[in-house]
């Protein structure tokens, strides 16, 4: 497929991707877009000019300032939207093209605020990676028994916090917090010696369900809306600190971060491929019939104040353990009621060598082998004034489909005390 | 104080009281009213009759699904219109009384449906009964060291699942999962075994805060709006398995039940008292000058199906080591934001005695010593056809003060696998 829209080299945003996010820009209030090269496409302004008028939409239906209203209207209207865009925008199709709307439709992005895409009702955090969670348990627990016994029987996971989910570009504070050195009898208060990313994607739901009710696997993509790159912050010296035994808290509600346009289930089908073999018998309800992971190769890169950024992690999608379907079975096997617009995040995505650890604290073991950056620095955790960039995307017989990025600066911790 | 409206003997819903919810009934649509004894104020026909006429509130002000909105007023207009509605309500005043509208405004609570008081944004599940957290090590971990190091140092607290709090008189079905009986070698699947209630108390936020932003226990009362009654619904036999590392997941997000009237802090203030002191030097972000908690007694009852209720648990609010100013303390030293509307449950709320223990875990000693009801029957834990209430009130000097029930049955687990 080939567009009319000039399409850069390396883009991700390409005619076989078509995220869905919210922008306003100066001129415009908050509503749903679509991200094609250095444009986004107005789904107001579009549906305005009748473009969708076969499809009964309310007058409003994009100009909002989530996604979650036109998400609720289900999977066959969202596709149809993209499908209608994707036509649009082919290079043959002179509909919008030559339209004289064209100029008020296709927005420039550089121009244009991403805000959150959705209104996150409740936020889960897996720990569906296998190298993160042995990462994790040699340094922190046993070497010789790295993993609980749980951990290949079930996608673990907790609750997070919903409210401190932002935007890609929305400055982080370094959190302050009780943690308690090593040596210390008693514990301390003050800023986060230990903050860290930690390299997520997260998938988020589609469909309400009432209490009771579950999701099977062979149903779970319905209920998927799509997946965004997630960076779930972590002050690793106030979550060691609290986190037994009801798991961690302060040390990850400070924010999270995520990028603003999400990339549909269908936009990353080319791309779909299986996960590593379970190594447990799985009982029934977490069993696969399908492939139900992605090869997205995922970066991060650190860029100190008025440096360069240094790449210092390429991992990929597709070396998770568990897969969106045994997550979001498990998540409500047990009765519990989803939401449109819930955000479920897979956990820190580390795969088999070292430079594809998905943490500083994995990257630097702990702050034994610090990263050496590009300008010369060195890092075991995140200092003032560093932003963290996550890019991910998938590439395959010259098609690309990709996430752009979530990208965050950390600034102080407010206040004296 | 004495009204004009009878009020039965040991009625939690005095002139003292005049808690908020969200009401509706076979004639009218969800809105906001007070309780005071058997009736409900319709507190939206009264602002049409023009009670509120000096206020300037907006006209739909009452006429809402929750409280959200009316919270984020603020303490001023909220208190306000108590005490509007407590002068209206006095013996002597007959302004409504002798009112044309009287009937309309004053609704029969018997009549009516109560629904969830608010949208929950957030939920935090507190931990902060010293003698609960005590009883749970010693059973599980050690009893020479029941508490972990952290506990008296800090409100130890983890995020729960908001999507699955209902409101009292929604069944809630039996969760299934994963758990491994002590014998095996691998989890089974099923109906939780060992279904529980937790007897807790949650505080709701009147307030949003910006991210890095916190809240000092001397001003955590401001962003305070009331308390509910909360059975944090645990299935322990799931919760067991899945809990290590990260904290309590599917053994509690099936449901958590509140009670639908919110208890101002105003209503609280002639109960006020201090909490047991402190047996650990505190960091200054959660020391208190003043008394934060307040003298609650706290019931639980269960109820076979045909059968008479058998009160199991006779606790008290004012047992818990951490309050809310403590709490919310915490809950903000990171940075973390805080919305209205926002849940944060006290934890299971145990007592020095056995049969002040707040969770049948307890009570039943890890099913050792099970609790024979009146009508014969024994339980370990909570079993299909029961229903379980909670009550709590505060009493003082012939004023009552009190929260209502929360009355929740379980039912069987939803089909067959």
């Amino acid at each position: 497929m080939k567009s009319w829209v000039q399409i850069p080299k390396n883009s991700d945003f390409t005619i076989y991707n078509l995220p869905f996010g919210i922008f306003k820009n100066k001129r415009l209030s908050p509503r749903i877009g679509m991200a094609i090269g250095d444009k986004i496409v107005d789904l107001h302004i579009l549906h305005q000019e009748g473009f969708f008028s076969s499809m009964h939409l309310a007058d409003d239906t994009f100009l909002q300032d989530s996604l979650n209203g036109f998400i609720a209207l289900g999977k066959p209207i969202t596709r149809k939207v993209r499908e209608v865009v994707q036509q649009l925008l082919l290079e043959d199709n002179s509909a919008l093209k030559d339209h004289r709307a064209r100029g008020k439709v296709m927005v420039n992005r550089k121009e244009a605020v991403m805000l959150m895409p959705v209104k996150v009702g409740d936020y889960t955090d897996f720990y569906s990676s296998k190298e993160h969670a042995t990462n994790v348990g040699t340094m922190f627990r046993d070497p010789e028994n790295a993993l609980m016994p749980n951990w290949k029987h079930l996608p673990v996971g907790y609750h997070g916090r919903a409210s401190s989910i932002v935007p890609s570009g929305t400055p982080i504070h370094r959190p302050k917090g009780q943690f308690k050195d090593p040596d210390a009898d008693r514990p301390s208060f003050g800023p986060s010696k230990c903050l860290d990313f930690e390299l997520e994607v997260a998938f988020i739901t589609g469909k309400n369900t009432k209490m009771g009710e579950r999701i099977k696997t062979e149903e779970a993509e319905d209920s998927i809306f799509g997946l965004v790159l997630f960076n779930d912050w972590s002050a690793r010296d106030i979550q060691a600190w609290e986190y037994v035994p009801l798991g961690p808290f302060l040390g990850k509600s400070f924010a999270s971060s995520v990028s603003p346009w999400v990339v549909t289930i269908e936009a990353l089908e080319p791309f779909r491929t299986g996960s590593p073999s379970p190594e447990e018998d799985l009982l029934p309800y977490l069993q696969c019939e399908k492939d139900h992971s992605f090869d997205i190769n995922l970066e991060v890169f650190i860029q100190p104040k008025e440096a360069k950024e240094t790449q210092v992690c390429r991992s990929n999608y597709k070396y998770l353990y568990w897969n969106i379907a045994q997550q979001l079975a498990h998540q409500t096997v047990n009765g519990c009621n989803i939401n449109v617009g819930d955000m479920y995040a897979s956990g820190t995505i580390s795969g088999p060598t070292e430079d594809s650890f998905g943490s500083m604290l994995e990257l630097a073991w702990k702050g034994t082998r610090p990263l050496r950056l590009d300008c010369g620095a060195e890092r075991s955790f995140i200092e003032d004034g560093d932003t963290v960039k996550m890019r991910g995307y998938a590439e395959k017989d010259d098609v690309r489909v990709g996430f752009g990025e979530v990208c965050t600066e950390v600034i102080p911790s407010n206040g004296k005390d």
